[in-house]
């Protein structure tokens, strides 16, 4: 599979859907050239969606930072978060009562704008079980590992609620050489000891594609083969848009390194369409 | 969770999605009343769709089936077959040369229809791998396992294809005391043997209820709470119905018994909003 | 299967191997009348055992316990830990240089009687990394989860070492209505994350009903078909008896309640030779 | 991990376990120079042992072939396979009734030396389940996959057996390019599907080593730190060896190739002690 420029690829397309990091940032910043190219896809009528794993802030927040970097294209209705996708279950199944989370206050915006009330599993008292109706693990940060996960798995012996998981993944690069534990990890390890299943929501899960396809149709009428998904990793951003029938560009400035990709699409069998070097359009 | 009967259940939802097996009908036929059940539902106006992991026949062939037991409710374009989504793949995703499966021929009718050449497993050489652009798993029958499956695990060595299931079950019941293996047990069995990611297509995926929602929208809108999944399995129907922000009923007439529905809900945390006895209605 | 006495069955072996947690000993402490049950079988001329899963205190921590709670026949060298074969491996497969550990100083013990450096994970320099050459998960404790979970993380990025687990139990009760995560779910996320093997040490594992074996033969010639493996949990100490060729007898004093051995027997397929109320034989 | 000589490390050791497939042989036959190396070892006193996953033939069947082939170092008391774990099993665990394999007449030898009867699983009938006390997979010919697997979940369903699995490998090589799926593949299948836990014999498993050990340990005193084991595959001989306590060498003349091997070390975390091309010696 050779690797092709970006710009050859995205001219095909009508709509793209961005991976934020790897593609559009790394724990360096925002990626040299991205900026410019989202405007060059802007100027060109390309509709453009970010499609990201991250419950930890809204999509507003989300948005913030990247036009304080300068990146004016990207308004928070162009971002498409796997904790949308959360807030879209506890709007539909959760009819009453409160929920429990996992994660920080920020990460808590999600639920708190649905009117339902919501706390913190470092709040509660597991004598009041029977006041909660959902378990929502938002993020990594804002409570204590050693005690509160234990303090969940007795929560969820004391009652049977539904557990929604806002991001599946199990990492996250703090620096180059350094990953953090994502709550997508914990998540893991929860369902693993409690034995039940959890509902994930995040990519390579066809509701995330389906929710950033549904946002595209209200702005303009884009079939699946004129949209292409851009990712740096395999079995989120490819698997998942290859699966829900788009196209699909990896690219080599995250997660799949330039040594290893032949290696890695080989062994896991995800196929993308195109490679290329980064998402990047020389001007 | 108490036991409701059906009839005051469905009045309260204006589209209601139904599982085949053990729903429907079970090894002995149609489930007695489920035809008189479903023409009530028609005649108060209710869309009605079917949802099945079946990809061993087309929509017409299962519909012709309930026409020849007298339910004339049920026509091809109201059956949702995983099979619909394995095509859908193969349209979108492969644009030329042939595609290989493993089912019989009438299982290959899904792919026939979309104009691609199209090879069992038992007819090809593993010489001519490299002409193939897919490997689709349709059905367990049609081919010799002790056979076929090693030469298609030596397929996917020789050629890195995308791999497609269009079955998710792994045994499906042949009388009250026995199963049959299914393709979707099959295919667990070779992704783990090759070690690569396959695409697989079925409850309770996303996309099966997806598709559904999308053919039930072009008939008339109606918004996800409004939406009934109706199904005797709580880790494909119901998990699958809740996800996608249905409302769900459990019923007691197919795999899950009267005796075992609470510890299983309690044991695997899929929990359906209602639970049943059936699904049918008295008159 | 049937409840049979305890008594009835010890009589028939030569030997017992006992675990500790739901059969000896709970969350409360003694389990009443095993004291007197020991020293009958000790008087009977019975050799005894007592198999656990537990790295966090050594032998002889363990033993005092059992000594101060007027339990006089269980001495250290009664007691086979999980922890001894960490050491074991240590021992033969780690010849110089210093090991990284999880858990407590107590728990760290194991390793500290071998001549070896060994520095727990919170006051390693990942820098250092080139000067380690096994990380040991010993102990639940003794650290911080937040931070240090993903440092033992990171400093397998930068070193491929081998990794030890010193306990497979996932969980451990606390109290009637509470569990603690311990170091086994904790190394399973770890691995899970990692995506390497890690070496696990533990029932049902061979290793620990051989090590026990060959101690027993140090003091007597005993055949296996003579040696009466006692355990509350099918899949850790049924399992692992029944596999090294042991008589075994699965008591309901604790994991495995009287309501759901029949169906828990049934539906894991481990089956023991004997089903007892409890270890505890009337005087 | 610098490639070394096998020669300069044989020597270091008295005892020799070898893996036999990809390393005294491969699918065209013996590898050269193996015969000369295995009669250099035994005059130099080593002590020698084949481990292997085979229970398709007796260790007199398995010899025979070694000694038509010239290899005359080989003898039936060398051989140590799964085969032999599976009937201790049998031995020890099933007093009385009859016992239902999987595969060849050939693999049932191991069975009816123990005075035991075995039934094929072709060959019986599901209403006779209550006569049987065990469930032994042997080897994947003999039977017809496309019946006799339904026909194995089948029984399981009736009765709840033991089921002891003799062969851990999922698939063996038939040719340079081609696998054939086997036994232990097909148990996973089974195990996955029926949701019961297997009885696994074979390496990485502990019980496999120590059957060798205790062989060795009737002809000479050998501590462990005094024992090579020798293999082609890091999953199986090298992980089995290091958690058993002995020294171990990767040989790259079967399944791990001289491109691959330290970019399986580093993310398996399997970590050898030697590397080797190959088994052989130089004269």
């Amino acid at each position: 599979m050779k690797i092709k420029s970006f710009a050859s690829i995205a001219t095909k397309y009508e709509a793209i859907f961005f991976d934020a990091f790897g593609v559009l940032k790394d724990y360096g910043g925002l990626i040299p050239g991205i900026d410019t190219t989202l405007r060059m896809l802007d100027e060109a009528g390309k509709e453009i969606f970010i499609l990201t794993n991250d419950a930890s802030r809204s999509p507003q927040a989300l948005a913030a930072r990247y036009q304080e970097q300068g990146v004016t294209t990207i308004t928070p209705d162009k971002i498409i978060s796997s904790g949308m996708l959360a807030r879209e279950y506890i709007r539909y199944k959760v009819k009453s009562g409160a929920v429990v989370y996992l994660g920080t206050a920020n990460s808590a915006h999600y639920l708190e704008d649905l009117g339902i009330q919501c706390h913190s599993i470092k709040d509660i008292h597991l004598d009041d079980a029977d006041q909660y109706n959902a378990l929502v693990l938002l993020d990594e940060e804002g409570f204590d590992w050693n005690h509160d996960l234990s303090k969940t798995i007795n929560l969820l012996r004391r009652k049977n609620l539904p557990v929604v998981v806002a991001n599946t993944d199990r990492t996250y690069p703090v620096s180059r050489h350094q990953l953090n534990i994502a709550i997508g990890g914990v998540a893991n390890m929860l369902e693993d000891i409690i034995g039940r299943r959890f509902i994930r929501f995040g990519k390579p899960d066809a509701q995330m594609f389906l929710f950033a396809y549904e946002h595209l149709q209200q702005r303009r009428t884009i079939t699946k083969n004129k949209i292409l998904m851009v990712g740096d990793t395999l079995h989120t951003d490819i698997l998942g848009g290859n699966k829900f029938g788009l196209a699909t560009a990896l690219v080599l400035s995250g997660n799949t390194l330039p040594d290893h990709y032949k290696f890695l699409i080989n062994s896991t069998g995800i196929i993308p369409d195109y490679v290329c070097e980064s998402a990047v359009m020389e001007q």
